[in-house]
């Protein structure tokens, strides 16, 4: 009869959720002065929607919802819960296109599901913050991306290196490697980098029918981080030149809003997902061996697995679970976070307890987090009840500040206390 | 292959998103104020956690969610989807009573999944947004609660009805009219009257197996919605001078804190719920036939079905989606919502593109929600963008504003333009 919640999923309590609050408002508030517009799309998809959009290992991860369909014996699994942010934005945008604006600027902000072994970090429900433009081919978005994780990170307080690179640029590098028909199979391998290691990625290329020979090259090219230098590399490939020309586009509108954050050019970065065609990034926190707390790219088709065709853009996801914990470690979180009680009023007698309440509801009127202990009561247990919840000051009413029409004001934090008019006291906490 | 959302889901786009986040926004704030705290309870529930607790009905209305168990043959449904916020709360109570302070007050607001049939303002996923307080009998919650109804909706722009009645003094009528073995089936028929009216109730009575004498006895007491008629007719009941005695302590707290809209004692107000015991309130809006928008209660059991005794509480509900519908409806919410694009750059070439790129980074650093037409171009193009999107003004830089530092603001509203440095605009839109 011990109730519990299932493995892999969270209950959170108040300063949990209040430092979630703050995480996601700094993010919404950078996405909507962006320019970014939110959508929220149902948690249920039809399973159709989802099914083979995810890869094998994806599929099986989805989790299913039975319904009972009318005239049908017994329940079936007809729909899935979301498992991201972007196979549903792909769904918004074909269904609605007819009422959309392009470039349609959209952030979004919503818990999805994965049928994952739980374990530490490792969460079957957790939220995605994501921003995508789409229906323009302009680099000028990649460069207001990368601006606006600058200023997001710079705002809480985690220095961060933001890694970009040009999935043209690898697709160069694969040509003047001969590895232009593995090309999935370097990726992916490269991808691995920080984890294993270059003599990791050296043996997990030959594994996947790369030569030692092939490998030691597309190694030896990786050792460079100059733009330069892949700009005379690829000068003969057509498709390294188109990335080099859009890497000059992009630091160009770049160069004009400076980040605090390095930027730094990375080709090693190749970012696992197929499905970029163009500038990609990752953003990592400064010195840890962590991995990512952000990335995204530049696709050439975000529509077309639902029919609709020529519908480029570009998006970011923050990730946020791995943020809070950053922010958790370090002591991040503003310590008066917002929605935090200011005041607890607690009173001697049944009289004083009306005045108190009446006073009460003045100070929530001056937009005050404010409460009172519910019964008349010595001071012991009100102020526990104070210390324990965490409010920095205590108006108390007796018999005396109530002749005066006064409040006794304790300071929780210097233990300090005088005798003032509620009004002195509301301006003394606004 | 053309993609569809399961019925009874909703897609919202950026408009309706806007005006969700500005309704929850001001019922967050009012229970923030009231010294609530939020709590976020996971989607995915065990089922035995959900069964049995919604009633027959309930149980069919679950949504169950497959998971594969390890050495287990094919996926079972060992969970559902979160059906309300009070059984999960009552559960997170339990769990983590040791690291509660109690008084214990929670705020939150998360959907809700129900596997009703889907029709006409009735939804698969919607949300609920719940403020509860327990732990403590005091009956200066049942005035807050009353109060925060006011003020909420005073903020919406919605004249409201508070009704309020009590438990016990149903009980007493009950008592009275010869009703206390058959208390269900009337309250059950009485919370009827809205919909049914008096003849309907009778009849509803009768076809449950109440009298007609003792029907038309309950009937004729509640014509009566004067609270002294009340204490006359109880005076011998137990259970409804109780019920009279708890008012009376009630409005002495509410006659603390005026309310805007009327507080009406409504005697025959009996919410359906049968967990009630003490106060319950219904807020109707004004000049409608329409239902309730919010609703609530004391009750002396909240963690029974959990097995821990002795947690009463008191707790209020907004049916946010309805209320969303009556601002719709009314025009109520506001044309400048949070996060509505203030400013529209556009540029004629390419060098004073990049000249707006800049400027739109120092637009945005200063708080304002701003974007830039992402090619440059004919004026046609992105004056029609602007509109389409409804951003009120739109900075447009050519060759002649470059020379100047300067852009040409044109207000989409009246049709005006005017050349001005960027500081200048910057001012005019903070």
């Amino acid at each position: 009869m011990k109730p519990s919640i299932p493995k892999g999923t969270r209950d959170f309590g108040p300063e949990e959720v209040r430092k979630r609050q703050y995480l996601f408002a700094i993010i919404r508030e950078a996405f909507v002065r962006f320019g970014y517009e939110p959508v929220e799309t149902p948690s249920l998809e039809n399973l159709e929607t989802l099914t083979g959009k995810y890869g094998e290992e994806g599929d099986k991860l989805l989790f299913k919802v039975l319904t009972h369909v009318a005239g049908e014996e017994g329940p079936t699994a007809k729909r899935g819960l979301r498992y991201d942010l972007t196979v549903p934005f792909a769904r918004f945008v074909v269904m609605h296109q007819h009422q959309l604006r392009f470039p349609f600027k959209r952030y979004q902000i919503q818990p999805v599901w994965r049928a994952d072994r739980p374990q530490k970090g490792r969460y079957q429900e957790f939220f995605q913050c994501d921003a995508d433009v789409v229906g323009s081919p302009s680099l000028m978005y990649e460069a207001e991306l990368v601006s606006l994780f600058d200023q997001v990170f710079t705002h809480l307080g985690i220095p961060v290196r933001i890694e970009v690179n040009h999935r043209m640029l690898l697709a160069g590098m694969a040509v003047v490697a001969g590895l232009e028909d593995q090309f999935t199979s370097m990726t992916t391998a490269v991808d691995k980098w920080d984890k294993i290691g270059p003599e990791g990625v050296a043996a997990d290329m030959e594994r996947r029918g790369i030569s030692p020979a092939k490998a030691a090259h597309l190694l030896e090219i990786l050792q460079h981080n100059d733009l330069e230098y892949f700009r005379d590399l690829l000068a003969d490939s057509p498709i390294g030149t188109s990335g080099i020309e859009e890497m000059d586009v992009f630091l160009r509108y770049l160069a004009i809003t400076p980040t605090r954050n390095p930027v730094v050019f990375t080709p090693l970065l190749a970012r696992g997902l197929g499905y970029y065609t163009g500038c990609i990034f990752e953003v990592k926190p400064e010195g840890e061996g962590m991995g990512s707390i952000g990335g995204g790219g530049r696709y050439a088709d975000l529509t077309g697995i639902f029919g609709m065709q020529g519908m480029p853009g570009v998006g970011i996801s923050f990730g946020a679970e791995r943020i809070y914990d950053i922010m958790e470690a370090r002591q991040l979180f503003p310590s008066d976070l917002t929605g935090t009680l200011k005041i607890l009023f607690a009173a001697l007698d049944s009289e004083a307890h009306h005045y108190a309440f009446g006073a009460l509801q003045q100070v929530r009127n001056a937009g005050i987090p404010a409460d009172l202990y519910p019964e008349p009561d010595k001071l012991k247990k009100p102020l526990k009840y104070a210390a324990d919840r965490r409010i920095p000051f205590v108006a108390i009413a007796g018999e005396a500040e109530l002749a005066l029409g006064h409040f006794m004001l304790k300071d929780m934090t210097k233990g300090t206390q005088e005798s003032l008019p509620l009004a002195e006291i509301i301006q003394r906490l606004s």
